[in-house]
């Protein structure tokens, strides 16, 4: 028998969460020693354990607020420009702005009102008040004033003002020191180059960043094999050293997943097991009085775990509560469903299309790093909820300020590799500006505009009765909508088969033929519509095309998955055969647009790759290097309505 | 004659920077070599310089992404529950996710699917599908796609995604090195005691931080002392090896301002006075192909001008564009004046209550240090505007992020050194919290409250026909608002004199008689009434009081005033006198109490500040231990309407 651990509970979150916090008080987390008193000029960033109060007065003493004279008030009781009064200079001194006013003046008279009959005498037109011109003691704060209260996190100008008061030191919250200890035998270093089987170890460095990011002050420890004793020795070295620590991954119950064992054999394990996704074989465990939080092994799996569980603890010992998101309210822009009984974290796509700022969740599995490279945001579908609906409101907790989502130009339809190219150059000319871009097919981007979802939408869907492009499906599913076509490019479309050709593909007839294997693409695509002309056109009935019903959603993963060697032919653009040295069989060229609401053209985001897609020849030479294209029509307006 | 070198211009705030931008561009300052190739481990916070493309696709194998058993799908062709189908282990091999999927194999079998006969048998009751639970080669990113747009400022996670997909080094852009240099005689370090006319130098320590934190790498020099010489030598040197100086201060025009003349000597003066306030005098030079700023001395002033020249100079050195603000729409709470032809930048308080984001302009001047600690936005009046009034809708830059303004709670109206103890407790029991309190009196208060602009407002108000407090202010100005009057205090108000009362002051007769100097209250001060009283009841006329017409507007300023010995006495409370080890000549015990509406005592902030008046021994001890307080009634309902 193949032994297995399969023992995760499935613990509901809130009560998963007070538990943890319960274990976390009862072993004294919070309460460890956490002061340091530090110089205030390294106090950048750190939090005060104490509230600061002003040593001093600022300005300490009484000092000219303007160039000119001080001088006592009295002395010019009845001054005019009728009967100006006259000083000599034991009446009077010059002082610069900052000069402390001598005992026996109490005013500053400006330079420009000054006239100096010659270096020891001076004529006056006016009056004076008590004090004017003067920054009395204390004027900006009262020695024994609170500066700042506890808990705050001090900034440059809280440093200046805490040295103006004669504050040099300050006792400040200790940050708590954390170890991440990744695991896996298959587990090497950025630097060497991955076998089958062998993974780059990455996480750790994921984990690390935003453990200090948080507040901690993190360290990385090297992969540990799969052994439990190495393991052991390990967790209980990081445990002795640290304030907590992290186990990424190993949270499974694979064979060998050894995690739990181990750190019920030297600790308490209090929970493996939340009724989260992702995330669900985290486990929480103490070690002594020291806990330890084991992550499961995808990368969007453990950051979310260690958000969920982790960040409050780093905030909690560091004086500050519970941690604190940004949330901002959006329209969900397809349905979402989620299980009963499961908190689910959904990586969440945000574009503010007109007034619409609109949420759409990404589809991808928790082992995609991109996803969350690519996440605007997190919304939370709780555990007593079976799934939104498309339109409903949702609260979404923000991964990126706010101004950069809403200055992010959302363009959703068919794929091409030009697109890429088109948000480097774009977010190089205008940094704010990013470009995010949904593969869903030429279809579901005429939905997206139909919506009001999208800026604007590439489509290269061919009418076969007229043989024009895009036009007919823009007049029956667009047809209320102002807008423009805009010619991006033709581009050739072929079969993209291995490196030489090995299978002699030089059509679907030899696919079918030779019973070689095929991946397609998504119903909704141009492309697949190409497929499905190309096969009517040639008599070849689907059912002889073995992997018709396999999909893939962009021509880059139909070109891995012939490099790969998964199928030996797939429908794409020559672009990403180039990309990844494949060969490629031409089938057809065709034409890409886009289409942009007429809402839309003045938007200066749109205006700009409007601009860029007519007149920039660095972009048009860098289209070209990637092979297949032709831009005779390149930023033409091919119809309006 | 005195030399004073008045030659400032006042250049419109565009046109000096349209100026400046064309020099730096001139002068090449943004096309220096910015590059800098790093380790990926290396880049959290840096800003790409070239678009980062996948050396590898990622998963670079196909994975299991199920623990389970790897198969060929075709080997389950007809498996069913009343079908089952055997296989020995030719036909299939055990694996935990992540592991690679041998040649031959193309599925995955969860273990919880797979029934084992034996070691080396298997049972299952399913058909599989090609790829099942399979993470193919590609399926995150696809070599040579595109993982992060130049101009894109690295998080942990695109560290992740970097090393995932093959990418260890990246270039980089490189941070503008930069300089300050503090100038002026009356310079000292901070662990050094300030004698009259000498400033701690904490401006360098304000200017570097925020040049950090805008991208550079800013170094701090020791001050220069007023000296044409020494400063050139320190300008040329610090232009030589950075690629760009600050320059604080000696930009203005006094005797001892040399920075311009020594500038105009050695380089270039492109602009000196901009017509901004605050921030005129400010200087704008190259020394060869090195920008050289000159600050004004005041901190406001210097941070507020570096803000406008500087911020913009490392963001587009960095690649980024225009710095970028969050801003925040808000109402303005109190008129506003401002010259026309100056461009006005004032510190802004903003506050929210109920509905409304109150944004109140701070009074002090360029040289309060705290005003800028205190502040949570900025209000810039372009030079064509002549004043805003009260109510108006204004667009506030923001300095802090908004969920603190959120919550933050508004508390406007007379002044108590309780309040200090009160926001350190709050922000310690709910770190979130803060207590923004704005001194304008207990008449201020009561007006702030009638226009929704305060959570709380704290009063002491005698009426004088009957002997109460606030109650009757209440019911003539409050009378159509629900509310709470909850008492806080009573506390002893009397003279504060100089240490040892040397001129034996024991009452305002004494003052009156002796021609001793007072420091009053301002207009709408509970404070103030009780004088008012006073004096009345002792048939002192005011023009007896020298000094009444100086105002001031909290306890510890008046206090401060003694202490300093502007004057020789004021009214205030003895926690006041105590603060500063001055004598105290009690006169009355009045009742503090704080004004809550009732739409906000439900409000979170609201109840905890009650329930910590209510509850909080320790609070309770802190107060008593400042002197003259009396807590017998404290967190009693006074009156309710």
């Amino acid at each position: 028998m193949n032994k297995q651990n399969i023992y995760l509970s499935n613990k509901p979150l809130t009560e998963a969460k007070e538990l943890w916090q319960a274990t976390l008080q009862q072993h004294g987390f919070y309460d460890r020693d956490p002061l340091e008193t530090i110089e205030v000029d390294d106090s950048l960033g750190r939090i005060t354990a104490e509230p600061v109060f002003a040593q001093r007065s600022s300005p300490s003493y009484n000092a000219a607020a303007m160039d000119g004279i001080a001088l006592h008030f009295t002395d010019l009781t009845g001054a005019s420009e009728a009967h100006p009064l006259r000083l000599d200079n034991s009446r009077f001194i010059p002082v610069n702005t900052g000069n402390a006013i001598p005992d026996g003046f109490n005013a500053v008279v400006m330079i420009e009102d000054v006239h100096y009959l010659s270096e020891t005498e001076v004529e006056l037109h006016m009056p004076a008040t008590p004090w004017q011109h003067v920054r009395t003691i204390g004027e900006d704060i009262v020695a024994t004033e609170l500066i700042l209260p506890e808990g705050h996190r001090i900034r440059a100008i809280d440093q200046g003002a805490m040295l103006a008061t004669g504050v040099t030191e300050i006792k400040v919250q200790r940050p708590p020191r954390a170890h991440v200890i990744p695991t896996g035998s298959e587990l090497i270093q950025p630097n060497q180059k991955p076998k089958a089987g062998q993974i780059v170890e990455f996480n750790s460095r994921i984990l690390a960043g935003y453990l200090n990011e948080w507040g901690a002050d993190a360290s990385r420890g090297l992969p540990v094999v799969d052994n439990p004793d190495l393991l052991k020795k390990a967790i209980l070295t990081a445990a002795a050293e640290n304030d907590f620590v992290i186990l990424n991954a190993g949270a499974s119950a694979g064979t060998r997943d050894y995690s739990a064992n181990v750190l019920a054999e030297i600790g308490e394990v209090i929970v493996h097991g939340v009724a989260i996704k992702p995330g669900k074989p985290v486990i929480l465990a103490m070690i002594g009085d020291t806990p330890v939080i084991g992550l499961p092994g995808y990368p969007v799996s453990a950051l979310l775990t260690m958000r969920i569980f982790v960040r409050e603890m780093i905030s909690v010992f560091l004086g500050q509560g519970l941690p604190q998101s940004d949330y901002v309210e959006a329209t969900l822009s397809r349905p979402l469903h989620s299980a009963m009984g499961v908190d689910q974290f959904v990586r969440i796509t945000l574009g503010r299309v007109g007034d619409n700022l609109m949420a759409t969740p990404s589809g991808k599995g928790a082992g995609a790093v991109m996803s969350l490279v690519r996440a605007d945001g997190l919304l939370n579908v709780p555990s007593g909820c079976e799934g939104i609906g498309a339109g409903e409101e949702v609260q979404i907790e923000l991964l990126r300020p706010q101004t950069e989502v809403d200055s992010t130009l959302v363009c959703i339809g068919s794929h091409d590799n030009i697109l890429d190219l088109l948000a480097n150059q774009l977010h190089k000319q205008r940094p704010i500006v990013r470009i995010s871009s949904a593969h869903v097919g030429s279809m579901g981007g005429i939905m997206a505009i139909n919506r009001g979802e999208a800026h604007i939408a590439g489509s290269h869907l061919l009418d076969e009765e007229t043989g024009e492009y895009n036009i007919s499906f823009i007049q029956r599913f667009l047809q209320n909508i102002p807008l423009q076509l805009i010619n991006l490019c033709y581009r050739e479309q072929g079969l993209i088969v291995a490196k030489g050709n090995p299978k002699n593909i030089q059509g679907f007839k030899d696919i079918a033929v030779g019973k070689h294997t095929f991946i397609n693409r998504q119903n909704g695509a141009g492309t697949r519509l190409l497929t499905d002309k190309t096969l009517r056109d040639e008599r070849i009935d689907t059912s002889e095309i073995i992997g018709y019903d396999h999909e893939e959603y962009t021509h880059m993963s139909v070109a891995a998955s012939v490099a790969n060697g998964s199928v030996d032919a797939g429908l794409g653009i020559r672009a990403a055969a180039n990309a990844l040295e494949l060969d490629f069989v031409p089938i057809a060229e065709e034409r890409y647009d886009l289409i942009v609401p007429a809402q839309h053209l003045q938007d200066s985001k749109v205006a700009t790759v409007i601009e860029l897609i007519r007149t920039n020849s660095s972009f048009h030479a860098a289209i070209l290097a990637l092979g297949g294209y032709n831009l005779c029509d390149c930023g033409k307006i091919m119809y309006e309505q």
